[in-house]
């Protein structure tokens, strides 16, 4: 099959396709491109290699192990985090975070390419109503609402997005469903911008900041996003954040940072990280029309092009370039 | 009167002594010195200057606005934050946090000096159970107390902390007091790790980690509190913390410090601040004798020789070295 293999370099390849006891095998339909995959892509983020990149999965099962045979012809996403379900952190249900994690397009081949293996279990059905692409966004939806799970949204509360690229805008939009007092995004303008204005938030360009601040009544912002995927997105972050708020971490770009660690002793700030998140959440909300993905589309490319798709999906030009495999 | 001027340097002078309306004088009786008063004096924490430094402050009350003479002639401390309780962040409760802030020792003059000058809302009574040496603990003991109030401490909870210290061990024995599964201590074999054994806790040479982490039954540390003082002990803490878990950042060295973020996101970590906390929990546990400061003390100075106790101070033989004045 053919597949965008990392080994060092990125290359299109004919491969083996995947042959795994107990799994279910899902012919890949689209798939996304995330800055994980770019971070790794270009060694920022340490990989097991060669490996299959990508996680941002939807397809049609195809093969699935007994007892699951009702799967077989479904158009399905997959969780990305393989547990053992045995070890430490597993048995304090922390399975994403298992020790023995294998996650797909990660430690384990991912899904740009014709077929992918996973378990049964990181299975979910999607609806009709929600269509090849739409579906494309399930796990960076679900990670976007993860936020939502580590720390409470309340309905008074401040919040600027920083950085409303391919994740920040999908954060925007799961914000938006509890009703803040004030939702901003703070970027450069242009076209992600633009976007954040049509899905209903504030955007202000980084050099009118103190505009966005006039919004809140005179504090910094109870809750700052920072979904940059660069290493300068923290500091930004930290300079409009109110004491006592938290800093929500979304960028995982895998560079060194330079932390002003201090205040955040001083100010008595929370810097919160989240990761992957609750698929059946993120399915419900593409399935309700609440959260608009498509629009979010900018680039599609074959896998054969995948250089080109990685460069595209790292210029300020994207915001989401995805593969069209079948 | 003498006190310890920073203006760029560090000098003992004769300064006039202060004197405002509607505000409470000590006459400074001992005085602590901190992490935050050597970054000030090393120029790496910006600060007003010129600046009485000193803000761990136990003394007598010696004059008191109308209405508050009953304060005359009483043993005392003064919280640091003269606050203006109209901003935002005073409506929010957040005092310490103050827009219009004023610390003593940092912002306005400090008690490294034979008197000092304060609100009467900042002072709390010490009551005679309480030594004066034991009373300058009340500040920096507020300030470990304060890492509970911005997050729980739950029995069944692993804690370790990263440099036994000045402030190191204060977190130690409030800590105790919740009786966590497991509670350790982490630094370099020396005075401050026997004083931590001394004080209860485990403690493990920074070469050992590995056998502290035998000890919370194969997962990393729930929480690691960062009590190092240094730019590097973030990334000791985030060595040992485990997915999920909390670092809470009680160092103000005031130097940038590399910071992996993209682990943030990844293992959904929190980082967590805190500083100043509440002085009456303080004097509560000083004088039920549940928390021991007075061995913490390895080295006394008259003002007079305060650049040697401010060398002392930041050298690794000392653990608390206070300024005796009057």
């Amino acid at each position: 099959m053919k597949a965008v293999v990392f080994d060092g370099i990125l290359a299109c390849r004919d491969v083996p396709a995947p042959e795994e006891k107990g799994s279910v095998v899902l012919s890949v339909e689209k798939a996304g491109i995330c800055g994980t995959d770019l971070a790794i892509a270009c060694g920022h983020l340490r990989a097991k290699t060669p490996l299959i990149l990508g996680h941002e999965i939807f397809g049609m099962v195809r093969n699935a192990p007994q007892g699951r045979s009702d799967l077989i012809g479904k158009r399905a996403v997959t969780e990305i985090n393989i547990f053992c379900g045995r070890c430490v952190y597993c048995k304090m249900g922390l399975n994403t975070h298992c020790e023995k994690v294998q996650a797909l397009g990660i430690d384990r081949d991912g899904g740009f390419a014709e077929y992918v293996s996973t378990r049964p279990e990181n299975i979910h059905l999607v609806p009709d109503s929600i269509t090849d692409e739409e579906a494309v966004f399930t796990e960076p939806l679900a990670a976007a609402i993860q936020l939502t799970k580590v720390c409470p949204v309340f309905p008074d509360s401040t919040w600027a997005v920083v950085g409303p690229g391919r994740m920040g805008l999908l954060v925007l939009q799961v914000l938006r469903q509890y009703n803040p007092r004030v939702l901003v995004a703070i970027g450069h303008e242009g076209k992600k911008l633009e976007m954040a204005r049509q899905l209903g938030a504030r955007a202000f360009d980084t050099k009118d900041e103190a505009k966005a601040l006039d919004l809140t009544g005179g504090t910094k912002f109870d809750n700052v996003v920072e979904a940059t995927g660069t290493p300068e997105g923290l500091s930004q972050a930290m300079a409009i954040i109110r004491p006592r708020g938290t800093v929500h971490v979304k960028s995982t770009h895998g560079l060194p940072v330079q932390f002003d660690a201090t205040k955040v002793a001083v100010d008595e700030l929370r810097i919160q990280g989240s990761r992957c998140g609750p698929f059946d959440e993120a399915i419900a909300l593409l399935g309700s029309r609440a959260v608009g993905v498509k629009q979010m589309i900018t680039h599609r490319y074959p896998l054969e092009r995948c250089a080109e798709a990685f460069e595209t999906a790292a210029s300020k030009s994207a915001i989401k370039t995805i593969f069209e495999i079948q």
